[in-house]
Protein backbone atom coordinates (compact mmCIF):
# COMPACT_ATOMS: atom_id res chain seq x y z
CA UNK A 1 0.00 0.00 0.00
CA UNK A 2 1.37 3.39 -1.00
CA UNK A 3 -0.11 5.79 1.52
CA UNK A 4 0.88 8.90 -0.48
CA UNK A 5 -1.34 7.82 -3.38
CA UNK A 6 -3.76 5.66 -1.35
CA UNK A 7 -3.52 2.61 -3.56
CA UNK A 8 -1.63 -0.60 -4.26
CA UNK A 9 0.82 -0.22 -7.14
CA UNK A 10 2.76 -2.67 -9.27
CA UNK A 11 6.38 -1.57 -8.89
CA UNK A 12 9.83 -2.94 -9.54
CA UNK A 13 11.88 -3.53 -6.35
CA UNK A 14 13.50 -0.36 -4.97
CA UNK A 15 14.99 1.17 -1.89
CA UNK A 16 17.33 3.71 -0.41
CA UNK A 17 21.15 3.56 -0.34
CA UNK A 18 22.54 2.55 3.06
CA UNK A 19 24.06 5.52 4.86
CA UNK A 20 27.53 3.90 4.92
CA UNK A 21 28.27 4.77 1.28
CA UNK A 22 26.70 1.67 -0.30
CA UNK A 23 27.00 1.74 -4.08
CA UNK A 24 23.97 1.55 -6.33
CA UNK A 25 24.47 -1.92 -7.77
CA UNK A 26 24.97 -3.44 -4.33
CA UNK A 27 21.87 -1.65 -3.04
CA UNK A 28 19.84 -2.90 -6.01
CA UNK A 29 20.88 -6.51 -5.38
CA UNK A 30 20.15 -6.14 -1.67
CA UNK A 31 16.71 -4.62 -2.23
CA UNK A 32 15.85 -7.26 -4.81
CA UNK A 33 16.64 -9.96 -2.26
CA UNK A 34 14.93 -8.20 0.67
CA UNK A 35 11.75 -7.32 -1.22
CA UNK A 36 11.33 -10.37 -3.42
CA UNK A 37 13.59 -13.16 -2.17
CA UNK A 38 15.33 -13.34 -5.55
CA UNK A 39 19.10 -13.26 -6.05
CA UNK A 40 20.77 -11.91 -9.18
CA UNK A 41 24.03 -13.33 -10.57
CA UNK A 42 24.60 -10.07 -12.47
CA UNK A 43 23.44 -6.49 -11.91
CA UNK A 44 24.21 -3.74 -14.43
CA UNK A 45 23.46 -0.01 -14.59
CA UNK A 46 20.44 0.84 -16.72
CA UNK A 47 19.47 4.49 -16.19
CA UNK A 48 19.60 7.37 -13.74
CA UNK A 49 17.06 10.17 -13.44
CA UNK A 50 15.38 12.78 -11.29
CA UNK A 51 11.82 11.84 -10.42
CA UNK A 52 10.48 15.40 -10.29
CA UNK A 53 13.19 18.04 -10.70
CA UNK A 54 10.73 20.92 -10.45
CA UNK A 55 10.47 20.46 -6.70
CA UNK A 56 12.70 17.61 -5.50
CA UNK A 57 16.32 16.46 -5.87
CA UNK A 58 15.35 12.78 -5.51
CA UNK A 59 17.42 10.82 -8.00
CA UNK A 60 16.88 7.17 -8.87
CA UNK A 61 19.52 4.83 -10.25
CA UNK A 62 18.08 1.86 -12.11
CA UNK A 63 19.76 -1.50 -12.56
CA UNK A 64 18.97 -4.54 -14.65
CA UNK A 65 19.25 -7.86 -12.78
CA UNK A 66 20.14 -10.85 -14.92
CA UNK A 67 20.23 -14.59 -14.17
CA UNK A 68 17.84 -14.24 -11.26
CA UNK A 69 17.08 -17.17 -8.95
CA UNK A 70 14.75 -17.57 -6.04
CA UNK A 71 16.94 -17.23 -2.93
CA UNK A 72 16.39 -17.54 0.78
CA UNK A 73 14.77 -14.17 1.42
CA UNK A 74 11.17 -14.14 2.64
CA UNK A 75 10.19 -10.82 1.12
CA UNK A 76 9.03 -7.75 3.02
CA UNK A 77 5.88 -7.16 5.05
CA UNK A 78 3.36 -5.20 3.01
CA UNK A 79 4.99 -6.24 -0.27
CA UNK A 80 3.37 -8.96 -2.40
CA UNK A 81 5.72 -10.42 -4.99
CA UNK A 82 4.34 -10.76 -8.51
CA UNK A 83 6.42 -12.43 -11.23
CA UNK A 84 5.36 -12.15 -14.86
CA UNK A 85 7.02 -12.80 -18.22
CA UNK A 86 8.80 -9.70 -19.49
CA UNK A 87 6.49 -9.35 -22.49
CA UNK A 88 3.51 -9.28 -20.13
CA UNK A 89 5.09 -6.51 -18.06
CA UNK A 90 5.66 -4.50 -21.26
CA UNK A 91 2.01 -5.01 -22.20
CA UNK A 92 1.05 -3.63 -18.78
CA UNK A 93 3.21 -0.54 -19.40
CA UNK A 94 1.64 0.00 -22.83
CA UNK A 95 -1.86 -0.48 -21.41
CA UNK A 96 -1.25 2.04 -18.64
CA UNK A 97 -1.58 -0.59 -15.88
CA UNK A 98 1.81 0.33 -14.40
CA UNK A 99 1.71 3.90 -13.12
CA UNK A 100 4.96 4.22 -11.17
CA UNK A 101 7.61 6.29 -12.97
CA UNK A 102 10.68 4.21 -12.02
CA UNK A 103 8.92 0.98 -13.00
CA UNK A 104 7.91 2.36 -16.41
CA UNK A 105 11.41 3.70 -17.08
CA UNK A 106 12.99 0.47 -15.84
CA UNK A 107 10.90 -1.79 -18.04
CA UNK A 108 11.19 0.38 -21.14
CA UNK A 109 14.96 0.78 -20.70
CA UNK A 110 15.35 -2.96 -20.08
CA UNK A 111 13.65 -3.53 -23.43
CA UNK A 112 16.01 -1.03 -25.10
CA UNK A 113 19.02 -2.76 -23.51
CA UNK A 114 17.82 -6.19 -24.57
CA UNK A 115 17.31 -4.98 -28.15
CA UNK A 116 20.81 -3.46 -28.19
CA UNK A 117 22.45 -6.69 -27.07
CA UNK A 118 20.72 -8.85 -29.68
CA UNK B 1 17.72 26.23 -14.38
CA UNK B 2 16.17 23.70 -11.99
CA UNK B 3 16.94 25.03 -8.54
CA UNK B 4 15.97 21.76 -6.79
CA UNK B 5 18.74 19.90 -8.60
CA UNK B 6 21.02 22.90 -9.28
CA UNK B 7 21.46 22.24 -12.96
CA UNK B 8 20.06 22.83 -16.43
CA UNK B 9 18.07 19.86 -17.70
CA UNK B 10 16.78 18.84 -21.10
CA UNK B 11 13.05 18.31 -20.57
CA UNK B 12 9.92 17.97 -22.64
CA UNK B 13 7.44 20.86 -22.16
CA UNK B 14 5.32 20.52 -19.04
CA UNK B 15 3.18 22.44 -16.63
CA UNK B 16 0.36 22.40 -14.14
CA UNK B 17 -3.36 22.15 -14.87
CA UNK B 18 -5.19 25.46 -14.57
CA UNK B 19 -7.31 25.61 -11.43
CA UNK B 20 -10.54 26.01 -13.42
CA UNK B 21 -10.74 22.31 -14.29
CA UNK B 22 -8.64 22.40 -17.45
CA UNK B 23 -8.31 18.97 -19.04
CA UNK B 24 -4.94 17.39 -19.64
CA UNK B 25 -4.83 17.57 -23.43
CA UNK B 26 -5.73 21.26 -23.41
CA UNK B 27 -3.09 21.94 -20.75
CA UNK B 28 -0.47 20.05 -22.79
CA UNK B 29 -1.23 22.10 -25.92
CA UNK B 30 -1.16 25.32 -23.90
CA UNK B 31 2.16 24.51 -22.20
CA UNK B 32 3.69 23.45 -25.51
CA UNK B 33 2.78 26.84 -26.97
CA UNK B 34 3.79 28.85 -23.91
CA UNK B 35 7.12 27.11 -23.37
CA UNK B 36 8.23 26.53 -26.95
CA UNK B 37 6.10 28.65 -29.30
CA UNK B 38 4.97 25.52 -31.17
CA UNK B 39 1.35 24.65 -31.95
CA UNK B 40 0.07 21.09 -32.30
CA UNK B 41 -2.74 20.13 -34.71
CA UNK B 42 -3.33 16.94 -32.71
CA UNK B 43 -2.67 16.01 -29.07
CA UNK B 44 -3.27 12.46 -27.81
CA UNK B 45 -2.91 10.75 -24.42
CA UNK B 46 0.32 8.79 -24.06
CA UNK B 47 0.80 7.77 -20.42
CA UNK B 48 -0.02 8.67 -16.84
CA UNK B 49 2.13 7.94 -13.80
CA UNK B 50 3.14 8.90 -10.28
CA UNK B 51 6.60 10.46 -10.17
CA UNK B 52 7.52 9.14 -6.72
CA UNK B 53 4.64 7.33 -5.00
CA UNK B 54 6.73 6.55 -1.90
CA UNK B 55 6.39 10.12 -0.70
CA UNK B 56 4.31 12.20 -3.12
CA UNK B 57 0.96 12.01 -4.90
CA UNK B 58 2.23 14.05 -7.85
CA UNK B 59 0.80 12.49 -10.99
CA UNK B 60 1.86 13.38 -14.52
CA UNK B 61 -0.26 12.90 -17.63
CA UNK B 62 1.77 12.70 -20.81
CA UNK B 63 0.55 13.61 -24.28
CA UNK B 64 1.96 13.16 -27.74
CA UNK B 65 1.74 16.26 -29.95
CA UNK B 66 1.53 15.57 -33.66
CA UNK B 67 1.72 17.86 -36.71
CA UNK B 68 3.53 20.57 -34.78
CA UNK B 69 4.22 23.99 -36.29
CA UNK B 70 6.06 27.01 -35.05
CA UNK B 71 3.37 29.39 -33.80
CA UNK B 72 3.33 32.92 -32.48
CA UNK B 73 4.47 32.17 -28.92
CA UNK B 74 7.76 33.62 -27.75
CA UNK B 75 8.66 30.88 -25.26
CA UNK B 76 9.13 31.39 -21.55
CA UNK B 77 11.81 33.26 -19.62
CA UNK B 78 14.43 30.83 -18.30
CA UNK B 79 13.47 28.20 -20.89
CA UNK B 80 15.71 27.65 -23.93
CA UNK B 81 13.97 25.74 -26.74
CA UNK B 82 15.98 22.89 -28.28
CA UNK B 83 14.55 20.99 -31.26
CA UNK B 84 16.16 17.74 -32.36
CA UNK B 85 15.17 14.86 -34.65
CA UNK B 86 13.30 12.18 -32.72
CA UNK B 87 16.05 9.60 -33.27
CA UNK B 88 18.56 11.98 -31.72
CA UNK B 89 16.37 12.44 -28.63
CA UNK B 90 16.14 8.65 -28.29
CA UNK B 91 19.92 8.41 -28.52
CA UNK B 92 20.15 10.96 -25.69
CA UNK B 93 17.82 8.81 -23.56
CA UNK B 94 19.86 5.67 -24.25
CA UNK B 95 23.12 7.52 -23.50
CA UNK B 96 21.80 8.83 -20.18
CA UNK B 97 21.94 12.47 -21.31
CA UNK B 98 18.26 13.03 -20.43
CA UNK B 99 17.79 12.61 -16.69
CA UNK B 100 14.23 13.87 -16.14
CA UNK B 101 11.73 11.07 -15.49
CA UNK B 102 8.77 12.52 -17.44
CA UNK B 103 11.00 13.23 -20.45
CA UNK B 104 12.42 9.69 -20.48
CA UNK B 105 8.95 8.15 -20.16
CA UNK B 106 7.54 10.53 -22.79
CA UNK B 107 10.18 9.77 -25.38
CA UNK B 108 10.17 6.01 -24.80
CA UNK B 109 6.37 5.86 -24.87
CA UNK B 110 6.26 8.01 -28.01
CA UNK B 111 8.54 5.44 -29.66
CA UNK B 112 6.25 2.62 -28.52
CA UNK B 113 3.21 4.48 -29.90
CA UNK B 114 4.93 5.17 -33.20
CA UNK B 115 5.88 1.50 -33.57
CA UNK B 116 2.31 0.43 -32.78
CA UNK B 117 0.87 2.69 -35.47
CA UNK B 118 3.22 1.46 -38.21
Amino acid sequence: MREAVRSELLEIPAGILDVDGEDGARCAARELLEETGFQAAHVEGLASFYTSPGFSDERIQLFLARRVQRGAGPGEPGVAVVTVPFAEAMDAVRAGAIVDAKSIVGLLMAEVRTEESR
